[in-house]
This record gives C-alpha cells, structure tokens and sequence, in this order.
C-alpha cells in the first residue's frame, strides 16, 4: 500500500530502489567463551576485522576531496589515531588469549572498560570521546561479520537508518547506495554538505521511517522536496523519471558551460578561480576552465604523517601545481594548521580550550620559523615555473604580514644567490578572515598585494559562532549585516587601492550567493571544482548593473530576514 | 653576600622577609604497607585530608571577588568535581582497604593509574587533564602532612618558587605571604593578574633563584621593578623603605578621593560604575560613591549548585542588591553561563569543542526560555525597589534583542496582573562584545535603551585570539587599531542616537586605557570596585578637551606600537 513520509530535502537527486533498514547500532554481546584450541585463529580474525577497517579508513580519506575533506578527515583522523592505540590493540589481544572470550566479546568488554574510566571522569568531554571508541569499536564488530553483514551489496538500494555519519557518506556512495533517508539529522549538518558535493540524494527528519520502513519496501525518494514514498504507484513512478530526466538535462547543459566564459549579460567577465588540494583538483579546474587557483591548501602535506616535509618534497609539489595550470596563475597558502586538525607531527598544541582561537594559521608559522622558512623556500624556487602567489592565512595585523614578506624576501634574495630561477616579483597577500583585519585594512592594505576573504572563519569569528557547533541550529550565517557589511567594506577599499580581491569561503561556491556578491562589486571568486559550473551559469544569468543598482538597498537591511528576501528579488531566470 | 636577581615586575608592592623556598612539587613515595589493624586510622587519616581540601577551596572560592572570581573559579571547580570524584575515592579506599597501602602510597597508586589510562590515549587534552589530577592529588598529600608541612606559618615569609596556581595566590596572601618570587611565569598570567588586585608583590621569571636562595635567607623585593635582593644591605633597606613609604602615601591620597567627584580638569563629570557579583562588592561600590552598578553578574547563583535558582531566590538577591545602592542605579546582566564554566545544574553543554564560540549569554537563554522566564520576571519584581536596568550578554542581532524584549513585556503584564509593583519603564540594554553588533549597530540601536561594550570578549572574537591561550603570548590585547576603531564607532553611534553607553571589560578598570577611552567620547565606565579609586584619580588629571584634540591620531594609528606611543604621550601627570 502506498505510504508518503516527508522529512526535509537535504541533498537534491531522485532516486527508485529497495529499502534497506539499518536500525541504530547498539552493541549488546553475551558472553562467550572459546575453547582454548581456537585462541589464535580467534586472534587472526580481530585482526583481520581491524586490518579491514584501517584500510577502509584509508581508502575513504583517499576518496575525499576539497574543503570537504578537510571536515570530514577530521573525524577520520581521530578514528584512525583510536585505532592504533596500543592500549586498546593489546587489550583485546590479552581478553582473547588469557580470558578465552570470543573477539565479540573481547570488544564489548575492552569498551566497556574504557568507557567505564571515561564516564567516571564527570565530564561531557571524556562523554564524547566515549562516542568516538563506540564508533571504533563498532566498526571493528562490523567487519567481523562482514560475510553476512548488512552493508554489503547495498548497491543499487537505499539506505533507511536513524542517523548518518559525515565518514559513512563517501563509503555508501562508493558502495552504490542510491539514496538516503534518516529519522534524524539536519539539512546544515556536515553528513548534508558532503552528500550535496557527491550528488547523493539524502533526506533528513523523516519521522517515523524506521517503524514504517520494511527491508525490500521499494521506494521513491526525492531529495530536493523530501519526499519518500513507499510502494510507489504509477504517477510516482513518472514524477520520478521526469526528475531524473529534468537532473540529465541539467548537467548536459552545465556541461556545455565548460568552454564558455564567466560574462555577465551586459558584458563584464568575472574571474573563477578554484580551490584545490590535490592534482585532481588542479586536473580538474584545468578542464572547467578555471582562470587560475585561488587558493591551494597546503595542510594534506603535513597531516596524517609522522614527520615535516622537507623543502624540496614541497618544491616538487608546489611546482607540479604550477606547471599543471599552464601559465594560469597559482595561489598557494601557506600552512594553515591548528588545534583542530588531527596531525601527528607535533606541530600543532593539542589541549587549547579554543582552537579556533588559538595558534594557528600564521601564528604557527611565525611561531616556528624553520618551517615558515622551508615553506617559502619551496614556494620562492616554484614561482620559477609559473606564475605564483603567497596567500598567508589568519592575518590580524600589520606586523603579522610584514614579518612574512622580510622573511621572504631575504629567502628571495639567498636563493638567487645559490642560482635559484625565482620570479622577479611574488605576490604576498592576505586572508582577510580575521575580523581585526578586516576592520583595520585601512592601516595595512600598502602591505598586501592581493586579498583572498576567507568567508567561512570570518563568519565564524564575526558572529562568535563555531560553524561546526550543531546546538547553535542556523546562527552560523553569511546572511548577517555585518558580514555583509565587512565583505562589501573590504572590497571597495581593495578596488579603490587597486589591489585584486577574491572571496574564497563557502558561499563563493554557492549560486545563491553570487548575485550578492556581484551586487557589491566582487569580480573574482575561488571555489572548489565541483560546483564551478553552476556558480558560471548563475554569472551568465546575471545582469551586473542591475546588482549593482541593488545593493544600497542590500547594505540596508537590519536582519537575517531582510537579506533573505533581498537574495530571493535578486536571483536570476536560469531558465532563460 | 649581598646578592641580586631580576625578573619581571608582575605585582607593585615592596616586601622585606624571609625566604621560604619550595621546590617543584614531586610525589615520589616509596611502597609502604601498614598493619590490618591501623586501616582503619589510615582511612580516616586521608578522609580527613580530604575534607581538609574540600575546605579549603570552598574558603578559597568565597574569598575571591569580580572578574577574577570567575576565572580562578574555574580551576577550582574543576578541582571540585575531581575531588567528588566517587571512583577516585573508593580506588584510594580500596587500594587502603585490601592492599594495605599507606594513604600516601594509594595516592601515589590511585594517580598512576589514572595517569596511565590518559596518557595512553595519545591525546594532549587527556595529558593537560593529568596534571589537574595532579594538582587535586598533590593538594591531598599535603593537607596529609600539614602537621609538618612546608606551608603552614609563612606569616610575614616571602614564597620563592617555580610557579604558582592562581587559585593559591588568594591562599598564599590569607596565610600572610608577604611576597612571592617565581622562576617562571608572566606578567600576563591569571596569577598576576590576580596578585595585582589582592596588592600581594609578585615577581616572576627570577631565573636561578632557586638554585641561589637558601630557606631563611632575607630577601627584600621590588614587585614594581621586578628586582630581588638576597642579604640586603643598608642602601637596600632604605630604597625598601622608601618605597613602602610612597606606596602608603598613595593609598593615602586614593582614600581621599573617596568622596571626591570622578571629574577631568576641564570640568566634565565621568559617570564611574561598578562591576559587581556580591553583596561585598555592591556596599564597596557604594562606600566608594560609585554612580551605580554597571555591571552585576548573576552566574554565581548558578554555579557551585546542582539545581538552577527559581525565581523567588532569585527576585531578593536581586532586590537586596537593588536596596544596597540606595537608589542608584542598577544593572543587572542576564545569565551568561557557557560550556567553559563549570556548572553542575546540567544547563549547559560540555563537549563544545569551541566554548568561546557555543551556546552561551543570551543564545543559551533563548535555548531555555523557562529559564530566562524565571529570571525575567526576578528581575522586574525587583524593578519595584528602585531603579534597575536589565543587560543582555551576547546579542549579536537585532532578533535576539527583539526576542527578550517581547518576553520581558508580556511578563511585565503577568506580574502587574498578578498584583506585583514593578517600575514603569526598565531599561533593556545589550553587552557589545561580539563584532556583529558592533559593526551591524546602526541597523539594531533603536532596540536598544542603553548599551555595554563587553571590551574582553570584544577583544578576543576582533582578534580571533583567546584570551587564556598563554601559547599566544601578548597577541590578546586592545591596543589593535581595529578594536580602537570598533569600540570608537560604537560610542559615537549611541551617543548621537542618545543612547548611555558605557565600558565594562577590564580596560575599564585599568587607570592606563583611562586616557584612551575619554578621547574617544566615553563618559561612562564600569569597573571593579578595587581600582575605582585609582580610575578616578586618574580621570581628575585628564583634560578632556586636549585629549578629544588627541583623537584623530589615535585613529591613524595602524599598528600597536603606534597606540601605545599615543597612550604614552597622553598619560596624564599624576603628581599634579
């Protein structure tokens, strides 16, 4: 009998298949034995299970691109690190050989054990963490039973379950899950960002599916309405195909933008760079046609490592970026790691109350020079190739960038002396992310030769809001007046010094955002590849004076509300 | 023989005594049994140890004041709840119980077990939380040896160390410490900050003292100039006179201001306000004729208690402290707990990875509108006592500001419907601490009657810099254009739409930012009670109209070093 449920779409796509119901997770093993015989082939298979599961890990952070790698192989990071934990391996190992418990039952106990200090400890943090063994541990029963576990051959089906996590949304699509339906979550979440970047219909807040849904039901799922109907009739079925067809026709046609260029109706051509941080990535923005890179992390080089790269393995990396663009031009940031990145170098302080308020960015690298030096080193001999420029991350003051370009410049000048090819002149700029910069660029602007808004933590830091905290819902919005007002503030002050400035955050890659940011005269935006091609066809709808006619009205508005209607006057006919 | 030592001046004051030198505490117990029949002495040996503790942090906790209460109040709760901690106890219990162990040996056991679980998980945050087990434990093996402990009878003694705890510098000046000399430490730690407003003399980074002082060498000690003199001779003695003379003499003349009006030379009065959070504070505040309270926190109602105060308890400390000023006016701020205080209400959320950036002041209000409900309707039934203003902490938009202001006008009617006698018109104002409101103002000012900038938080979120993260060095500071610039135009706005508005951070009540604040048009500053005296003796030296002649150039200013030239050519002479 045919059933609707409606949740909130949270990731668009249509899909057709066959439920499969994965109820929430709960870890429950009765005791058991083994006899003493089978110890070690007992041993082999947790080992294996654990074996799997690393290189599951591994393989999903291999599949993960862009900003949203970064997020996501955070979480990755910190189960990867859990896993290796000597205490926990040697724990089981010893429940096994000397309690002659089953590997299951090692598991639960060796959880229990650890979660038992944790809790004890009073203290929501340790709680958490609690979350984060729970997660290992389920992993590792999982793979145990993989013969005949649930996640196998999902291909073609879609997925019903409580709750999805950001890690498992690569690793279901790579399995061929058609689409996803959660009881919960939200359509802000991370899990959310990363299904709409993998094109993985997902809808969230679903109520009552999992009572509802039975295994093998057949479904239709539209993931833009959220909509989920259960034994479909046939005007189901036919919406469903017009979706898909309408989904088809959609990226024929923003396949077509590939060799076209970013020109507004009345004529002005604005600059697409994109975000990368990989040679995918540089391939990628290549072939789309990108007017260059605006902003290279470098951070993947430091992370998930045991030790520093030295100066000529950066070399090499920066120069195969450079040569890969093809005489476009490079952005390259410098190292802009922090308390909350999971690196194993050491270079990073790991118990600031505050990451996002700590030593990071800049701050690091001012703070352990030799590896500034290094960096600029690599980055100075690459700029010899190609064109190249410095993008130096969470800057907050004056004294901050003009201590980088000395250091550069002296580098500059010794490496020319050991016969170094460098570029006559590097561009040094700024992110201007930091609200103090932002503010105060007035004072430092003769400082910089190029700016790059970093929107995501200027947001964050403008609002007081951690853009990852999820208790805080919607707070967490570029649609505040004074981040509008900050934005537009630092690009006229950059136009009128002739300075070129880029926005590099989030909503560059968003269509929504970009009449409003036409609007107050931004000509250039850095973005992650994937979303390149929508962002050019929003361009080519727009007529830019007529923006620009708007945007009093823009700078205006007292509220969230305000902006909202504003964005919603201003959006462009694609269908045009 | 005469000897020398300079470090850094962290806390005026001279001081001539003895030397009382301990050495950097190390729990190095060796293994010791004890008979079945002394396990009994033995657990009431250590219960009694730790009752001794518990003690002496609640005293600790009641003894300290204002600002400084908040942030060393975070240690000890900290170490509160590992003290409550029931599986801390009943391990020692045990380890004593069957093991036999001495209470000294258990600690010992109990802490390395501990210690071996976090350190095993590989994670600083887990090592950081160790040395908290440490200090909890360590302060129990002392009170065990109290009878013949090092830090009993240090009555007019001078405490030479590697480092101190904030929360032993209150203990330190209680037991009759007459100074204290650090190897280590800064000028801009909470344990400076904290000997500067008990007037306890404090030098820090003396290097190699102690290794050079011998317990009972006499030492006299310079805490302005950072200078430690060991066997001082006839020269030394004089100048230590002299300067215990001047210093009296001061506070001489600071008492005499005592009634006299917070007023420049030029003849404008400055409206000084007290930051206030007990009853202490408010009959100081009153004692040293301060306009009114400008800032009264309410979180100690919350804190250190495990359930939340209902309305009537709230409604007579409001209204006590509303009689205590005796018709002056009063402010109260609304309840701005976060996930870095330690409550144990369960009001607030534990495992933010950015406390500074989560569910706090006002956002967690609104997330518990009972909550704010009861405090509302405290705050206007004490309304009916005299004048009272009612502060919102947080507000970063005009929806926030709306929200509270319909739930304070319904609840007015409730409680006028009710019988209750409540003012016609209570002032709702809002704390400018996060940039948005600062820099979105003009869009929201009309929602407001008065406003409070909240120079801490401003300063921290403006700069992106926490201001507890010592690895940032002296990064956290307002003397950034950009903080200048915001706080300027903030002034400038209320004070054209006719809005009061004052300073309440700490630049408030540090007499060098005096200068700098009236230049820029404040009249109006809220400060803790302990330098209100030296605020205003500083303002009664200022000419305002020279230093508003000041102005531009402190706004051209486009770097620190440039603010704090400015800051120094304006001090005013207080000799005069």
């Amino acid at each position: 009998m045919r059933q609707e449920f409606t949740g909130q779409g949270a990731a668009r796509g249509s899909a057709l298949g066959r439920a499969r119901v994965r109820l929430p997770h709960v870890l429950e093993v009765a005791e058991e034995r083994i006899p003493a015989e089978a110890i070690e082939d007992e041993l082999e298979r947790l080992h294996r299970a654990i074996a799997t599961v690393r290189e599951e890990m591994h393989g999903l952070r291999d599949r993960l691109h862009g900003a949203l790698a970064q997020e996501v192989g955070e979480f990755l990071d910190l189960h990867a690190l859990l896993l290796d934990d000597p205490e926990l391996l040697s724990g089981l190992d010893e429940l096994i050989r000397t309690g002659r418990y089953s590997a299951d039952y090692a598991l639960r106990l060796q959880r229990d054990r650890i979660a038992g200090v944790f809790a004890s400890m009073d203290d929501a943090y340790f709680r958490s963490r609690v979350e984060d063994i729970d997660q290992v541990i389920g992993r590792i029963h999982a793979a145990l039973h993989r013969r005949h576990a649930d996640m196998q051959g999902v291909a073609g089906e879609i997925l019903v379950t409580d709750n999805v996590a950001p890690a498992e949304i690569a690793q279901l699509q790579a399995q061929g899950v058609m689409a996803i339906v959660t009881s919960g979550g939200s359509t802000l979440s991370h899990s959310a960002i990363l299904a709409r970047s993998l094109h993985l219909p997902l809808v969230v807040g679903a109520a009552h599916v999992l009572q509802k849904v039975n295994d093998g039901d057949v479904l239709v799922v539209d993931g833009a309405g959220g909509l989920v109907v259960v034994e479909p009739n046939a005007a189901d079925l036919r919406a469903h195909r017009a979706r898909v067809r309408d989904l088809a026709r959609e990226r024929k046609q923003l396949n077509r933008l590939r060799r076209e260029p970013s020109r507004t109706i009345d004529g002005v051509d604005i600059r697409l760079y994109a975000n990368a941080e990989s040679r995918d990535d540089v391939a990628e923005a290549h072939a789309l046609g990108a007017a260059g890179i605006g902003l290279y992390r470098t951070e993947f080089l430091f992370l998930q490592r045991n030790e520093v790269p030295d100066e000529d393995e950066q070399f090499r990396t920066y120069r195969d970026v450079v040569l890969g663009m093809t005489g476009r031009t490079v952005t390259i940031r410098t190292l802009d790691l922090g308390a909350d990145k999971a690196d194993r170098t050491g270079l990073v302080l790991r118990d600031e109350p505050n990451p996002a308020l700590g030593l990071r960015g800049v701050r690091l690298s001012l703070a352990r020079p030799g590896l500034l030096d290094d960096q600029l080193r690599a980055l100075l001999r690459a700029s010899g190739y190609g064109p190249l420029r410095i993008l130096v991350p969470m800057i907050s003051s004056r004294e901050e960038i003009r201590a980088v370009r000395t250091r550069m410049n002296r580098l500059a000048a010794e490496l020319r002396a050991e016969g170094h090819e460098i570029a006559d002149h590097i561009p040094l700029g700024a992110m201007i992310e930091v609200p103090a910069a932002a503010i105060a660029l007035p004072g430092f602007i003769a400082d910089l030769d190029f700016l790059s808004i970093g929107t995501n933590d200027l947001v964050q830091y403008v609002l007081a809001v951690d853009r990852n905290n999820e208790a805080l819902g919607e707070m967490y919005s570029p649609l505040h007046p004074a981040v509008v007002r900050l934005i537009r503030d630092v690009i006229r002050l950059a136009q009128r010094k002739g300075k070129p400035v880029a926005v590099c955050g989030e909503i560059a890659g968003d269509a929504r955002f970009v009449p409003m940011l036409l609007a107050m005269g931004l000509t250039e935006l850095s973005l992650h590849p994937v979303t390149l091609l929508e962002v050019r066809r929003t361009i080519r709808a727009c007529d830019l004076q007529a923006l620009k006619a708007r945007a009093p009205s823009l700078l205006k508005a007292r509220g969230r509300l305000e902006i909202e209607r504003w964005m919603a006057a201003a959006a462009p006919d694609l269908a045009r």
